[in-house]
């Protein structure tokens, strides 16, 4: 990975006279320390010098990369085996190795006032970071956010590393959702789709990147339950990314009809969807403002959803004034990917927003995680969805609009619908973009034949 | 579950004045806070409320078990759905159910002298505990330590609930096995087993117990990486336990030959510490001090390796005097099972070890985690394991005892065994012990048949 020593080398520039500490971090305890959850690196670790850790530390001080490792105890020896060798560490990163015990010394010669410590989203492992620099990593500080800073200004753009990394990453996500599509004609629950995506991503050595959202009640955007059976009348939203070994992860969004077939309002919907989907997906170039897509794919849905007559009793002007397609669109059009879902979430909106921008406050705008101009080599998602939440409709603050625009006799022909959401990654290039998740029967016509030749 | 209310009754006896607050915890962040690992909460909540959470709090107040748990907010409605109905919780858990903003309020309420609080072992949650009782809670701390004490007198021995709980685990846990020994034959890697057995698992709602060991270096006693090739020579340390829906696991160890035939030296060490586990087995009832069976398979692995022209130079009575058999057999025989793999090892030594008793220094020795007489109701793993690691014998710490007593080439026609541990477990019954584990190809010829059959 000649990456490594390049991303170091940006990072150095970019961060002048400042150091900068960066924490694999802690194992993290699920039941009781013994028994922590799967071990990963924190993303700008990884960025860094890899998946490595726990306990691992990435260095960048006076122009020059350190990686400090800790040393293989005896009980180390007997319960994990000997640790990696250094050498082909040392080669791969481009980093000088160390022992941990020796990572105090050297922050003890680093004048406090230029260290700055990328925050650890955990706190055990931000405490123990705490306690190795006398302070806490924070971004309120100016010397930690002028890391971030430096940091997210690289992570923001893939490198040729970066990009194949999340190639290898969307080839896997792909793999598990028709693995999950190849299930679904035998399929009897929600748990039968996980466990098929589960076989296709642990047998390559990854996990979920984010706990699989598998679905029948596709208007809970973040369903996490696995609880249902599969109903034929219903659509299964399958929101499930899988993340390689290397610690790069997908993110891809699927709305399938069990039975096979879409019914004509499920296709309605589902049409009107994924024509916003390639309506905004056509705009992707460097230079365009991100947040222009959310209005366009806001200002689309208003107008489908006037033309199918589920908006009533205004115009497309009115609609758009009162903000009335969050109620069937309360979430954001997509956002950054990379090592992590939403790629550098753990600093707050500092990598999603440009400087100087933020959100902006009204229902579903809120949820936008990404206001930036787009930018070669940027890797986004782009995920429009449409919701039929009732509870929704009455609550205090949607009541009256809802009263005034929504149609409920023609909302009630689409009881069938719940939720639909389609969501690929683009890559942006220099003359448009790219998307890293082909191959996947994507139209009404083309996810029933694929079904249908599954059935048998 | 009739069990919740009469453990929150039994709890209530053995309080006395006592109140104790128990956490479920809160999400614990993987990448960053909006991408949390799969939520669990924690045993002891779960034992007195079931799987509930995050943020909910369980309270035994004047002899009143309560429930607090967050209310849906609309972010939750949009994003996760309407939260449970309250009326089939409480009936379920024999709690009061109150709003968590109602929590601090009847803390206020509370003597402070009298609050035992049990410790979360996940720092955040543990602070958020902390802000709500105005202290950080501790076992340290005698009302922590007593409360403590008295929820484990009562998790010590599974009643009729945690017993059905249990062997629905540890029927996962067995399925789970048995999909890995099916997909053998075919495997080409460690993933491969790992992928079949996570598709058993997840189809049935369920999740590992613990990071799976599933390796080719069984020599490694918890090797959690998954990177080998099978080769046709090795031996496969599959240490696997399956959690329901519920929170119970199961933990079982088995230990199969990838080709399907154990080789002669393979199978002189699994015969060995087969026949350990079952003169170890026989003797587990009521009365019985758990260290005794340590005692008793490191006696047997000595005699056993003595046999086998392993160790050479001495005696039996001078190579127990020197605890040499601990080279090969460097854990304890087992734990206690229950809701965690290592049951309330959260609470330290507290639950493992009865009063007074601490860990033995002795190599070896030390890894033991229960020390108490068993008695009805316990249920606890019987795990010998042999193995064989070069880096032991040339340790500084032991290099002198391995010249003195180990026969290096006699050791190396044992080449291509690495390690082997068979682990199953048993409930303690009035009359003996009952195997929770039934079911599994245990003996060479059992296990070479069933792969053969499987072969085709």
């Amino acid at each position: 990975m000649a990456s490594f020593r390049a991303r170091h080398a940006s990072l150095a520039q970019a961060l002048g006279n400042l150091s900068l500490l960066v924490s694999a971090g802690q194992l993290q305890s699920r039941n009781y320390a013994g028994n922590p959850y799967p071990f990963r690196a924190s993303s700008h670790f990884i960025y860094l010098a890899g998946q490595r850790g726990p306990g691992a530390y990435f260095l960048l001080h006076q122009h020059h990369a350190h990686l400090f490792l800790p040393e293989t105890t005896m009980d180390d020896l007997i319960w994990s085996g000997p640790g990696e060798e250094w050498g082909p560490i040392a080669d791969l990163t481009g980093c000088q190795l160390h022992p941990l015990a020796q990572l105090a010394t050297f922050i003890a010669e680093i004048d406090p006032q230029n260290l700055a410590v990328i925050p650890h989203p955990d706190l055990r492992s931000n405490q123990v970071l705490a306690e190795l620099v006398g302070r806490y990593p924070s971004l309120e500080d100016e010397r930690d956010r002028l890391g971030a800073q430096a940091l997210l200004n690289l992570r923001l753009y893939a490198d040729a590393d970066a990009q194949s990394e999340l190639q290898m990453a969307c080839d896997l996500t792909v793999e598990a959702h028709l693995a999950a599509l190849n299930a679904l004609p035998r399929a009897q629950s929600e748990s039968d789709i996980a466990a098929a995506m589960a076989r296709v991503i642990t047998q390559a050595g990854g996990t979920f990147s984010f706990i699989p959202i598998i679905t029948t009640c596709g208007e809970r955007l973040h369903q996490v339950r696995l609880g249902n059976l599969l109903q034929a009348d219903r659509l299964l939203l399958v929101d499930v990314g899988a993340e390689t070994a290397s610690g790069w992860g997908g993110d891809v969004t699927n709305t399938w009809p069990v039975s096979g077939r879409y019914s004509s309002s499920q296709a309605l919907i589902y049409n009107l969807v994924l024509d916003v989907h390639r309506q905004v997906r056509a705009e992707l170039r460097p230079g365009l403002e991100y947040k222009a897509l959310h209005s366009m794919a806001h200002k689309l849905f208003t107008e489908g959803l006037a033309q199918l007559g589920i908006l009533r009793g205004g115009t497309v002007e009115e609609y758009l004034e009162q903000n009335v397609a969050s109620l069937f669109f309360p979430h954001g059009i997509g956002h950054l990917l990379g090592l992590d879902p939403h790629d550098m979430e753990d600093l707050g909106d500092l990598a999603g927003y440009a400087p100087g921008r933020r959100r902006d406050p009204r229902f579903g705008w809120s949820s936008l995680r990404l206001d930036r101009q787009l930018d070669e080599g940027m890797v986004v998602t782009v995920e429009p969805g449409l919701y039929f939440i009732p509870e929704l409709w009455e609550a205090p603050q949607f009541k009256e609009l809802a009263h005034k625009y929504l149609d409920r006799e023609r909302l009630q022909e689409f009881s069938d619908v719940h939720g639909v959401r389609i969501e690929r990654d683009y890559l942006i290039t220099p003359v448009g973009h790219e998307l890293l998740t082909p191959d996947m029967p994507t139209t009404v016509e083309e996810i029933e034949k694929y079904i249908a030749e599954r059935k048998g």
